[in-house]
């Protein structure tokens, strides 16, 4: 294969900056629950403290700590109930010294307050007086204001993906809507003579395109929207009519046709479009050589190999790192480091992605190739992720330590 | 507090199975890209063999392997071309011995050849002569028909939950649709005085519900659909009336009110409807002792505390753990077993939930816990997961090895 000019990955992220790598502002208000596993757009502040007021921890008594030092079961101190503070309401009875207030649970501390003795603890005598065995220290049993966020704290920064503990905290904070990225429009085409729609019949020679549902569903993941998906034929004039139409699109996705074969028409067809172009034609990757960098005006245009497997990790390695970039977002993908099962060759001067599969052995993890053929599709379920060895590294020996990208 | 009953996490599960342990069947087709995050309600079963058609995995010459057995570059083999493939259609030229059949990548293996020379290692000579310059075993560069999959072959299991590598599978072997679960209708009651809606201004003493965000995200995250969200004060007829309007859901979560104080009414809620029980109140679990294990006819009812920490983890210990079983789906939270960088106190006969930061030290990873109060909620999102210490466990040490659930 005769490819025209091969970059790295991170060459090739930056070439897609190069033809737009401006920050992403697009933005919409989503409530709170709504939120989860999309990318705050702004700063998100706490609108009030958290919690808003100092409040009690236990159901007890509010005391002057100094009051109860040397208190016990044996030597109970005396404090006369000076009130009792209701739940939602603002603490009316401030607690001087020698002085205690009934208080449950999340109630307000009240004035001159400075901890909570268990109820467990005390007993309610006649008279308004209250038995105390027990000593606490200052702030024990209360949560102060402000203690869990300052009012205006960052909460959520811009750029993060939000989960269901943050939607939690924002809520906590009294907001009940979070500012996060509009979707960027993403355009899929498949090309290829042999592929056949899912569902319909499967003529003699023809297999059916699962790289447009795996592109989806993997952009789904990524918080990308597909707006459009077309399967093309290997045709010249129809894969630019397909690639015209994808063009009001932040990105353009084509698997298949991105090799140097005659029938691979991707780079003649972004030559031919008047405001296309090829920027790069082959990936310093394996799998995904067969990697085209391409732009349709500023619309940055990727063709991926048609093998879904090489086709999903270019989408992961390169577009998906690409709308980091641009969203200013964390590479939440998680890591780990492995212990290798077995040798495992090294491609030099590419980046190897390999998939692998997790097991515990001698309280540590280590991790298993899982041997594949290029056109395999089955090998990627049984995978927990894969292994990233770095064009530069040599092959790695059993027992070696490595890092793993889980799915 | 006084609980009447204090029960396991395991027993709170079966008492909740004892309630409604049918399996859960309600199903609905989705397209294959829209069921990631959907738990499958059939085994889903390869429409087709995968690939349908033996392939060939290169550019180059179908041929019969052992008419190349002792090629090589300096001692070529002549073959005589027979015919080429096209891409997408039946191979209409037999291979017969001494014969070569010109075949692109993913084009089908014509009748007799058994492996493909790449087209590097061979010329194409006049008067359609073929010389081959490497010897290919059988088999090599192609991917036999049913290699991946065979026909009828079960690709997605009951069960299973529905991921983007598991999609283009479906989608591989012409699978358009996907049957899944219909997501069972969760009603959330947030219980106390103290609560304002996030959005509202907060009066003094009270403070933002976070509960009802926090668990509807985290039904999000399980498949699970919030159906309705209702608040109310701390008031006995309010809550009887609230749980009547929850009873329409396949299950109510309950926050706050599940202690044994004044003001807890939940108990008596649930006690003074008709068909109403309860089945357990106190969870042998630190967090999340004051929850409750209820019912209204045959639907499910939790108590959850009102700390959002201890409701959340109560919610994934219990709630997620009882759907998983009425789903007949895997656990597929991600257990890392970690080193604890210090001392962790248990708490005989309960289960402590502990969370936790992962960090790596010396090639292990490492988890250091998330000192929290039992109100504090932004701790939670400074967490990975959470260390699971069972009820028989006495305490870790420094640098024992410990399980910890990520989030």
């Amino acid at each position: 294969m005769n490819f025209l000019q091969i970059v790295s990955i991170p060459q090739a992220i930056e070439l897609l900056l190069g033809i737009n790598g401006e920050v992403w502002s697009a933005r919409e208000r989503v409530r709170a629950a709504d939120s989860v596993g999309r990318i705050a757009a702004s700063d998100h502040l706490a609108a009030s403290a958290l919690p808003p007021f100092s409040r009690s921890t236990v159901d007890g008594f509010a005391v002057q700590s100094s009051d109860t030092f040397g208190a016990s079961e044996q030597a109970p101190t005396l404090l006369r109930l000076c009130g009792a503070v209701q739940m939602g309401c603002e603490a009316k009875t401030d607690v001087a010294a020698g002085g205690a207030a009934l208080i449950p649970t999340g109630g307000m501390l009240p004035e001159g307050a400075d901890a909570v003795v268990m109820k467990e603890y005390c007993e309610q005598l006649a008279q308004d007086w209250v038995s105390v065995g027990r000593a606490v220290s200052p702030r024990e049993n209360t949560v102060l204001c402000g203690e869990d966020a300052a009012a205006g704290e960052v909460i959520l920064a811009r750029g993060a993906r939000i989960g269901a503990r943050t939607a939690a905290v924002l809520a906590a904070c009294g907001l009940e809507e979070t500012t996060v990225q509009i979707r960027p429009r993403i355009a899929l085409i498949s090309t290829g003579d042999e592929l056949v729609e899912p569902g319909s019949a499967l003529a003699p020679g023809c297999i059916y395109d699962c790289n447009s549902t795996a592109l989806e569903a993997l952009c789904a993941e990524q918080d990308l929207q597909v707006c459009s998906v077309q399967r093309t034929g290997d045709s010249l004039p129809d894969l630019k009519e397909a690639l015209l139409r994808a063009a009001d699109s932040e990105m353009v996705l084509i698997s298949g046709g991105s090799s140097a074969g005659a029938k691979d028409y991707t780079v003649r067809a972004l030559e031919e479009i008047p405001d296309g172009d090829v920027l790069a034609h082959g990936l310093a990757a394996k799998p995904g050589k067969p990697t085209i960098v391409g732009r349709l005006g500023r619309v940055p245009v990727i063709g991926l190999p048609g093998h879904p497997a090489a086709a999903m990790m270019v989408f992961s390695e390169v577009a998906a790192a690409y709308w980091r970039r641009r969203r200013q977002s964390a590479d939440t993908r998680r890591r780990l480091t492995v212990r290798l099962s077995e040798d495992v060759h090294a491609s030099p001067g590419r980046q190897v992605m390999l998939l692998a599969r997790l097991f515990p052995r001698e309280n540590a993890l280590w991790a298993e190739p899982v041997h594949s053929k290029s056109s395999h599709i089955r090998t990627m379920q049984q995978a927990d992720g894969y292994l990233c060895i770095p064009p530069e590294q040599e092959g790695l020996r059993q027992g070696q330590l490595s890092e793993m990208i889980l799915f």
